[in-house]
This record gives structure tokens, C-alpha cells and sequence, in this order.
């Protein structure tokens, strides 16, 4: 915790209503001695003075908690798409693939997420989905694992309690290769990690609870165990320092529509360490990836760099809705990110305990910094029911089954007034069921 | 050749000033009599009194004929995606997965384009590039086809003139599933396919030359020896029928930024047809494709329909663009489109024909309106110097090595006028290199 936001206390079970209230004054407080908080004028909320079409009608600003889900539109972006459409793709055309810099997007745009992951220029490309990414990186990884030596190495561990998709396609991965998979509690792969094991596929932050695993231990002792490491980073990249290079991880995916508010289904990105990019095989070889891509020649020759895990035809309007969404990070420091989301989570569950009803609500958010994500999870019973009253409340997290209601904290736009008034909403609807 | 258009003529060799100079009359006949004329001003081109910064300073409008490559911008695109970015993302955020009916785009856009491939609806869905979906294509058919009494089926065939990148996927496919990859020409698959093929993968319209080949046979032999027919479509869904479903084909794939207009890097499709998706195994089996995505179970049981080929979070930005786009075919039937077009190819050999310096090029598109796609292919020597040299005077198509010169035509956009005036600078051209 920083000096700016001061001290919080995390405590379990219910306060009263004068306990609460008190915290209005530091919500304040908390915000005005924000170094972030100009940042928020550089999105599209609710805010006085801006189209709040949240809550049409009541005049209530939205209270939006769920850009760990889609990050809110950055104000730089609607011009910006709007000149690729009408100029770039209207009237320059085909021209635009050079003269616009779309054909280097890829790596253009990877390299501008790059610092905020850790790594280096030149080994982060962005396109396609993350489900797509994690068949190349666990297919790719596989192969590397199994080369010389490795041969033997037969095993895929992957996170038990990993996103779905990430399960499915290492399922998948794993059949294409001819391992076995083994699902595995992300703290057990450390210990898991043998002689058979090709990869393990495990995710930063969990996506339900919002726990941070540990991903210098793991990734040390799958390197120890003689294995490759990848993470998927979606709920970490924007929220907390991943250090991807000085940890030495091997390949990493993750989205950029959450904490890099690229947009909806904006283009996912594949980090591909620079040590092992030229035994990178990627089970998607499309003319992208391909060393002269116009040549056009019969024969396969990967390109060297991140350029080799592109595919295809890059998606471009949504590939520059991204690029113009990361200006929001010009001038700041990821470690700046990382302090005011934990106090944001602090805060928060300052809020819940100090409610009278906060009896109700279990904190699945670890209460330790070193185990904690950028999102408040608390369990809580009809937590789909409570979360469909929040939002037209004007209170807008998600509900993840079973009994979980999810609210993520987005430092560069999320006050602690924000939450503040979220908890309060949050109290009053579990006030109104009792 | 419908009488709209009226005979046309193609001939080799070179002719005279006073002949070519003749068919500018054509042209203009043509045009006046041309059933599709008014769609052109749903698009945003370079014409009178619309934004022409293709050339700037010239005052010459650009004449684009390489809308086989990137189509050009449909009027109603920008207003549609300025609301996706502003009001979708912008305001109403994540309750647009649901109430701006995001989350079923790619099954409804794909309905959308179904119609242009003669396919029923619940067979195409959106998402993801070409080369992803030739990837799902191939090891899903190479699945099937070595299920039950086909487990011997071991073979993989691939058009040998194809576009590179599916040849390269198809051999990463070949590699996933164990089988050997065999090139063949695509006039031979036919009579190749034996016993031991899986699958064959082919190319509708060759992407230099622009020869079409022979859906319905090919297919039908390949449906013959027992294995599964793959077609790419990419040069030729949106420009003549392809009758997917009367022909029995089995999986298809294609991309939406050529004759289908939805900009650079639109998602592609995929066709499966219906009968054969209860056993459509996908290789990329992201959550978007399981039966309950929201369940968020950990056991992967994949969705029923068209929706088993989707993958992860769909890019909603380009789908969205490419749905706006797509509105340009109301009331198009493509048989119409398929007459233009061929009209509008016979005429620009026809001008060539005329030109006096036409000994110079060598028409590589077939002259038989059945082996024809809807561009038009001239062999010439220094093509690429050539083609910069047309581009520099405004008329833009595109060089493909070694010695191609390609020109698309979109007949819902391309004029015969364009082509005279195209013919006619390239007859310039060719003069000022003597």
C-alpha cells in the first residue's frame, strides 16, 4: 500500500450504518490524493457531462465494476475508428496495407502491450482469439518440450481451476500431440511438474475468485522439472506486473478487451520468448507467419520474431480500436496500476465488512496482497438474483456461477467513491431481501 | 450473357487506336443498360461529389479493380460501426453481449451470408481468419472421414495451385492427424481421390489466374471415394453461385473481405453442412462452440448447429462492420451478380483485344464463361513494374509474381466504363515502356 491512498483494513462480517457512512469522507479523501485519477477523463463513463445511456431515464450515473469483462471505451478511440473506416479502408483501400501500417500491426500494437507485461519489443503479436493462441502456445510449447532429450515428455498440466476454454483447447492440444492431460490446483504444479511433463498451462489470476497464483515460483520449478511454462495472463495484464521476461516464462496468452479496454472481441496476444522463438512451431502456419508472405511460395519458411505466431489476414478495425485504447497508458507505470488496485480491493472490502448486512457476503478475495488479483469476489446466497438487482441499480459487476458475485477494480477509471456508492447499493439490496 | 449486357467478344493479339477508341460507346450502352447500376452509390467510391483521396491533387477519380482483394467501403459502414464504438461499447458496455445482440452475431451474420453460397441457414457462422478455419475444416473432416469404416483414410489432398496459406495449414493439419499430405493439380483431384483420402481441399477460383473450378464434379467424385470435399471460397462467394448445398459439399471456408466487402481482416466463415455437425470434432473446441458456455463447466459437451465452429470471444468491432456491409446484397440475387460479372470480363478482354500494344499481354483467364471467376488475369513482361505504374495513373489491381497482372471486377461497384477507362491507361502504359 502506498503512501497516497494510506492504510485500509480488511475484516469479516457485518458493521452498522454509522460505521459505514464514516467511510464516505475517505472514499473522498482517497480520491483526491489519487495520482491516477486524471486518467479517468480519458475514458467515456457516466460521468456528469457525458452520454449516460446506463441507466436511461433515472439520471444515476452507472457504476461500472466489470471492465475486468469489457474494459469501458477510451475516449481516443470513436475518432480513431472512424478515420480507419472512412479514410484508411474508404479512400486509401488496398493502399492502406502499407501506406497505413496495417500489414505491422500485429507486432506494432504487441510491442506497445509489451511493457506493460515485462517484455522486451519483439516478442509480443497480437491477433486472433485467446483460445486460438492457447493451441499454438501448448501445441508449439509441446513440440519444443519433446525435442532432443525431451522426447518422452508426454503430460499437458493445465490449471483446475482454469477459464473453460482454456481446458478445452489444452484437451485438445493435448489429444493433437499425443499427451496425456492432467488437471491440476494451480499451487500443486509447482510440486506436480516431472519427467513426463511437456507443459503447464496455468492462469495468472483466477478467474472466478480473482486470486493471483504464483508465477515466478511455478514457472521457476516447471524450468527445474525440465518443462515449459504458459501463462494466460487475461486477468493480470493491465491490473498488476507480470514480469514475463525477468521471470523467464516461455509463451503467454491472454485477451485484450479486459484490463487493455481494447473493446469487444478485440484481438488476443501471444508473448513467444525471445530465446525460443526459433523453435516456435506453430500448429497455425498461415501466409501471415511466413518469412516473404508475398512470395507466395508453395513452401513453408517461418519468419523469425513474433512475426511467427501470426496466422492470418490481420482483423483491422478492431486491431486499431486497440492501438488507439493503449494511449491511456502513455505515462503510466504499471507498478502505479498495481498500488491503486489493491487499495481499490481494500477499500471495497473495507465497505462490505462495514456494512450491517456485510454478514451475508464471504469474501473470496484473498486478504493477502501477494495472493490477490484486481477484482472483489464475494460469495453470497441468489448471487444471480443480487447481481440482477445491483445492475438495475445502476451497480454494474457480473455473476459467475455458482454463488459468486464478481466485481472487478480498473484502477485507471474505477474511484473509490465508485465503490463507495457500490456498497452502499450493495446493502441496500441485501437489506431489501432480508 | 443476358441480353442486359448484349454479345461480347473476346480475341487475341493487338488491334488499333480507332478500334478501342470505338468501345467507349460500348461501355457506356453497357452501363445504361446494366440492371445493377444503382448499387453502386451504396458504396463510398471515388465519384463525383464523394471524398476522392486516391489520387490526391489529380482530380481523376480512381478506378479500383482490386475489390477481389479488399472490397471497398459500403455507405452504411461508418454510422454502423461509429454506434457499435459509441453507444454498444460506449454506454451500454457489457449488457451489449446480450441486448445489442452481440453474443449471437456469428450465427446470424452467417445466415446473412448463407444465402450468397446457397447454403440454408444454421450452416455458416463468422469468426476467426480463413486459414484459423481451414485448420478446424481439415482435422474435423479428416475426423470424420476416419471414423467407423474409414480408419485406413490416411491421406490429405490440397489443391497444388492454391493460395499459399491454405497449403500450409493444410499440412499442419495433415501433420495433427497423422496423415501425409499429397499436391494436386486441381483438375486431377477428381480422378486421384482413392481409398486412402480423408479429405481434399480445393480452391473454387484460383487467386492468380481467376479460373474457376469444378465444384460440382470434384465433389461429387471425391463424395465417389468416400472421402470429404473442403472448398475455399475466398474468390468466390459474393460473385457467383457456389450452390453449397445442392452440391453436397461438405465443409467450406472463406473470407468476407473480398467480393463480400466487410474490410481489411473481416471475419472469415465456415460451412458445415448440417448433417454432418452432430460429428464436427473441432480442433479448437473454445468455449464460445460448448453447449452452455455460461455454465462455465469444466467438461467440454459442444453446442448443436452452426455454433460448434465458433472458438473464443467473437471480434465483434469487424463482425458488426461486416454485418452493416452486408446489407448491400438486399434484393441482389448472385445469379445476377454472376452475369455482370462475366459480362464485365468479357468486355475487359475485349479491350485489350483492342488495344495496340494488346500483343503484349497474355490473358490467362479462361476464355469459357465455366472455368471464369470474376477477375481478370493478364500474363505481361516486368508485371510488377507495370502494375506500379497503373496504380500511380489511378487504376488499382494488383500484382501477383511472377508476371501477373490481376484486376478484380465487383459488379456491384464496377462499371464498364471503369474497365474501358482501365484498359485504356494500361494500353498507355504499355505504349510509354516501348
Amino acid at each position: 500500500m502506498s503512501e497516497a491512498y494510506g492504510p485500509g483494513a480488511a475484516r469479516a462480517g457485518g458493521g452498522s450504518a454509522a460505521e459505514f457512512a464514516g467511510l464516505a469522507k475517505r472514499a473522498a479523501e482517497l480520491d483526491l490524493a489519487d495520482p491516477l485519477r486524471a486518467k479517468r477523463t480519458e475514458f467515456l463513463l457516466d460521468d456528469a457531462g457525458q452520454p449516460g445511456a446506463g441507466r436511461p431515464g433515472t439520471g444515476t450515473p452507472v457504476i461500472y465494476l466489470d471492465g475486468n469483462s469489457l474494459g469501458a471505451l477510451p475516449a481516443a478511440v470513436p475518432a480513431r475508428v472512424a478515420d480507419v473506416v472512412a479514410r484508411e479502408w474508404g479512400q486509401l483501400r488496398i493502399r492502406s496495407w502499407t501506406e497505413s501500417g496495417w500489414w505491422t500491426a500485429p507486432e506494432r500494437v504487441g510491442d506497445r502491450i509489451a511493457p506493460l507485461l515485462g517484455a522486451a519489443p519483439g516478442q509480443v503479436v497480437v491477433g486472433d482469439s485467446t483460445s486460438v493462441n492457447v493451441l499454438k502456445a501448448i501445441v508449439a510449447g509441446v513440440r519444443i518440450a519433446q525435442s532432443g532429450a525431451g522426447a518422452a515428455r508426454d503430460e499437458v498440466l493445465v490449471d483446475a481451476t482454469t477459464f473453460p476454454t482454456d481446458g478445452y483447447v489444452a484437451e485438445s492440444a493435448a489429444r493433437l500431440t499425443g499427451c496425456a492431460l492432467r488437471a491440476v490446483e494451480p499451487h500443486e504444479i509447482a510440486a506436480t511438474a516431472g519427467p513426463r511433463t511437456a507443459v503447464a498451462l496455468v492462469n495468472h489470476v483466477d478467474y472466478r475468485t480473482g486470486r493471483l497464483h504464483d508465477l515466478p515460483g511455478t514457472t521457476a520449478a516447471l524450468h527445474a522439472a525440465g518443462a515449459l511454462a504458459v501463462w494466460d495472463l487475461c486477468h493480470s495484464a493491465g491490473a498488476l506486473p507480470v514480469g514475463l521476461d525477468v521471470h523467464g516464462v516461455d509463451l503467454a496468452v491472454g485477451c485484450t478487451y479486459k484490463f487493455l479496454n481494447g473493446g469487444p472481441g478485440s484481438p488476443a496476444y501471444l508473448y513467444v520468448r525471445r530465446g525460443l522463438q526459433p523453435r516456435f512451431d506453430s500448429p497455425l502456419p498461415g501466409w501471415n507467419s511466413h518469412a516473404e508472405p508475398f512470395a507466395m511460395s508453395a513452401g513453408y519458411r517461418p519468419a523469425d520474431g513474433a512475426a511467427r505466431g501470426r496466422v492470418g489476414t490481420p482483423d483491422i478495425l478492431s486491431m486499431l480500436a486497440l492501438e488507439a485504447a493503449l494511449e491511456v497508458w502513455d505515462g503510466v507505470a504499471i507498478e502505479a496500476v498495481r498500488v491503486k488496485s489493491l487499495a481499490l480491493s481494500d477499500f471495497f472490502l473495507e465497505c462490505v465488512a462495514a456494512l450491517p448486512g456485510g454478514s451475508a457476503l464471504t469474501p473470496l478475495t484473498p486478504s493477502a496482497h501477494a495472493e490477490r488479483g484486481s477484482q472483489v469476489a464475494l460469495r453470497c446466497a441468489d448471487a444471480e438474483g443480487v447481481m440482477g438487482e445491483l445492475i438495475a441499480h445502476g451497480v454494474v459487476g457480473d455473476f459467475r456461477p455458482p454463488d459468486v458475485l464478481r466485481f472487478g477494480v480498473t484502477p485507471l477509471y474505477t474511484s473509490f467513491s465508485d465503490i463507495y456508492r457500490a456498497a452502499g447499493v450493495l446493502g441496500e439490496v441485501l437489506d431489501d431481501r432480508r
